[in-house]
């Protein structure tokens, strides 16, 4: 298929009828019906052979994940979303079928978030890279990095360190034929879009945990001029983690903490929330460094080396 | 400098004030102020080796065309713009110079623009590719391609065919050392933004010229359920222009109707306009086929393969 068709095919697998959109794909920009709230907006970008590995990796589950790292960071922000670009870069062998399984992926992740597809682009390229813009909205406040205070909790929304340990099973040949959970995590994340409402009225500060829990929590810390005390043994994992990560060969406890792809939530609030809204996993702490990891004897533990830079 | 370091360099070079942007830089999202007005939303594209070559596209060229491209379907839908995304896949070997320039020709675009770029995304990948994702804001009329009708003329707001001339004497080496005006108008073109609000209130349909003015007015033809006529010798061009084509060894008509990448505005109005609105260069034509072109004596003349498609 040639471009305007590819574009004609992607419209069809993409439309959906929503009231904040008066026009979707089709002109040179798509129209969002005027709103009084304030708008959240951000991007995000995965590329293959850096973000993911089509070995192991399927089609739709790329574009699933893709779309959901996205779709993440309006959760952070408290807010609910409104719609999405989403921008292609395909090879010249990308094939008609290869982009269906594709925006497959990428559709059910937009259904599951409520976030129409409303416009992008396709270009040709030597390297499959999927760029996700996505606009949010919020009730009226807007939930930030830098909220959070002394005196507040450390919660987390979800189990952490199964995305990554799903990849590394995937990539070990382990989980390829039926999905685990942990290989579920890491292919099928999903953006806590549900909480995120919630959040807004309860948390003092959110950030999600897209690459690794030491990494963004040190974020969030900064923004707010704050330090925390992480108790190890209160993060919630996947129930198995601990002996699926010995037989992976790979050290648990480094993959709770700086595995990333979990795509939780990570926020501070004063309240003590129930557990369904978030698992209680520190409190704040005193003056630098920045982050203090203690086991449930209370014993400093150290710790290791943080999180995923793309150009360290 | 790694990851977060750039993003650090980027902000600065990037931050503008501005009363539509709540927070830019720095968090999961950027925040965007309430607006009672529609808002139009697009993206786009530009890859190394496919839409520039940096053998004799500087690196601010580079950043410039890539904004001016996504913010072009802003002035096409009859907006202005409010803010920016910039979403870049830099290879390994890019230096923080590089990084410099390729956003110093972004941040110029953005200026010219008043768009504020307020976040994007950094991620590694084996090519160069900037994503430039761009939000604008209409009165209360939203200009689309669908809405000429039987009775306007067609009108273009500038010459054509300039910036793909430019191009091949880029190639050619004929002006980098001091580019002329045609490579001025490939590397450094114009989103009409200074015409877009005049264009909301009294043009019928627009799109912008990216793939060439044949293949862009089919598109607006076909939106509009309508043909047109085009008279050759009417569409303008830079003064010289037929003359340089031909010592590129260029076919200037050829490039006046299939050239693309110009950004000026092809739009309908049932109004006899004043010059420095645009150009008539047609009129609507009757049934089939979609587009007619004449020379001044009224023959008809036949119509070259028309514009560029990224999968044909």
């Amino acid at each position: 298929m040639g471009e305007f068709q590819r574009i004609a095919r992607l419209r069809e697998l993409f439309e959906r009828p929503s009231s904040a959109v008066i026009l979707g794909i089709g002109d040179d920009c798509a129209v969002l019906a005027p709103s009084g709230r304030p708008r959240v907006w951000t991007v995000d970008t995965a590329v293959a052979h850096v973000h993911f590995d089509t070995r192991f990796t399927s089609l739709e589950a790329v574009g699933y994940r893709a779309f959901m790292a996205a779709a993440s960071d309006l959760a952070a922000m408290g807010a609910t979303a409104v719609a999405a670009l989403s921008s292609l870069i395909l090879p010249q062998a990308f094939s008609d079928e290869e982009l269906d399984q594709l925006a497959d992926g990428l559709a059910r992740a937009a259904d599951a978030c409520s976030c129409p597809i409303v416009g992008g682009n396709l270009a040709r390229g030597s390297e499959l890279s999927l760029t996700t813009s996505v606009l949010g909205e919020c009730e009226d406040r807007v939930l930030t990095r830098a909220g959070a205070r002394a005196g507040d909790f450390v919660y987390v929304t979800g189990p952490l360190g199964g995305a990554a340990l799903g990849l590394r099973r995937l990539s070990q040949g382990v989980s390829v034929g039926e999905p685990d959970l942990f290989a579920r995590a890491f292919l099928f994340p999903r953006a806590r879009l549900d909480l995120s409402r919630s959040l807004a009225e309860r948390a003092s500060a959110a950030i999600d945990v897209s690459d690794g829990l030491l990494s963004d929590l040190t974020h969030l810390c900064r923004a707010s001029g704050l330090c925390a005390e992480l108790e190890l043994e209160r993060i919630p994992t996947i129930p198995g983690f601990a002996e699926a990560a010995r037989e992976a060969g790979l050290d648990a406890q480094n993959l709770v903490l700086s595995g990333g792809d979990d795509y939780e939530l990570l926020f501070t609030s004063s309240e003590e929330l129930p557990t369904d809204l978030g698992t209680r996993i520190g409190v704040p702490g005193a003056g630098v460094p920045e982050i203090i990891l203690r086991d449930a004897t209370g014993t400093q533990l150290e710790l290791p080396t943080s999180g995923f830079d793309h150009f360290r």
